[in-house]
């Protein structure tokens, strides 16, 4: 299976690219600003993207494959240009290319407007709306067969390898859970069109999975 | 005519006001964040509207009106709350109120991506992706009857009276200008569905409004 990861350096892309990388079926394309970065490893194709790029020049950089996982972010440096209007142009450009299986790393909230508005919004409002009018891009302006992961808080800890899909049961996601999950979203056709909350929980990933027909 | 201008205290929506104001058939609903600030007038109704309030609490403060023009702008300090989502707030609450014309003062290049990217991207590049999200969002996801606006640099000259709509043959627009150029859009109907460059010219006003036809 040929699948694209953009953001391939950052805390979620660096691990499901070397979680990819342990299952010699897979031909990864690693997608970054600085792919010099990204780990040898036979079945990693490391290539560069600049979501500052044209759309064209992003559509000449995205190597053919059927899936994508998007896992890129300025880590709210440049809202609009990274996590708004580069996931879109990432977007525009893997529709023209024929991509068809888009897996977007959003976020817990991203399609609640009322948390990022009003006098006691979410100290990351900003950062919701620009993920908002990138999920709401995906939804309604491409013909992408999308699957938006919205987990809770990203935590630096070992993944459990449990979680609760379709719902929050906790606050928070180890990156590594977060990673597995966007991988099994993007090897299973079952949650195409959906929004897939996601925190720790008490599941195995691959049975919460298999459980989102 | 019941008409609501939003960015009432702003550089262009307070022209706009105090250009309707001098028609007394025009029933004005001024909208701004500190309404104290608006000029008394006989017909001209002050309001607060703060575009970082939910949708819900800017429905509550819409006045019943047909017509709306929408001018308000952070000045780039705030591009995503006020410019985007603000903006976008008030398509929603406008559109389920039943409201139908909505005119928007947007920008030149606020629908033409490649000038917001890449390395050549102009220097009001975060400003123009905010409007792009704005406009789309109108265009794309609203049933309101829009007009879109797209002058060149706004200055701060005595209004010629005199403009190019449909294209562009200067650089700039004096605020005057584009006042009137609201206004009259907001009073017909023949540019509805559109969107509307416009620069300094030399086709009086109300003569570069009907031609729109």
């Amino acid at each position: 299976m040929k699948i694209i990861v953009i953001g391939a350096t950052g805390r979620v892309g660096s691990t499901v690219v070397s979680k990819l990388a342990k299952d010699s079926d897979m031909e990864i394309y690693a997608g970054a600003r600085h792919p010099e970065k990204i780990p040898e490893s036979p079945n990693v194709t490391p290539f560069r993207i600049d979501l500052y790029d044209t759309k064209d020049d992003i559509k000449e950089a995205l190597p053919e494959a059927g899936r994508l996982i998007f896992a890129a972010g300025s880590g709210g440096k440049d809202l609009l240009q990274v996590d708004l209007n580069g996931a879109v142009k990432v977007m525009k450009a893997a529709e023209e290319k024929g991509l068809l299986r888009f897996i977007m790393l959003s976020s817990k909230g991203s399609l609640t407007p009322d948390l990022f508005s009003g006098k006691n919004r979410s100290p990351l409002a900003n950062y919701l709306i620009a993920k908002y009018y990138a999920d709401e891009w995906l939804m309604n302006n491409t013909h992408l067969q999308y699957t938006i992961l919205q987990p809770t808080a990203l935590v630096d800890k070992p993944g459990s390898g449990k979680v609760t899909l379709g719902d929050y049961t906790t606050n928070e996601n180890s990156i590594e859970n977060v990673a597995e999950v966007l991988i099994g979203l993007a090897e299973h056709n079952a949650s195409i069109g959906e929004v897939i909350e996601m925190s720790t929980g008490n599941e195995p990933i691959p049975d919460a999975i298999n459980h989102l027909t």
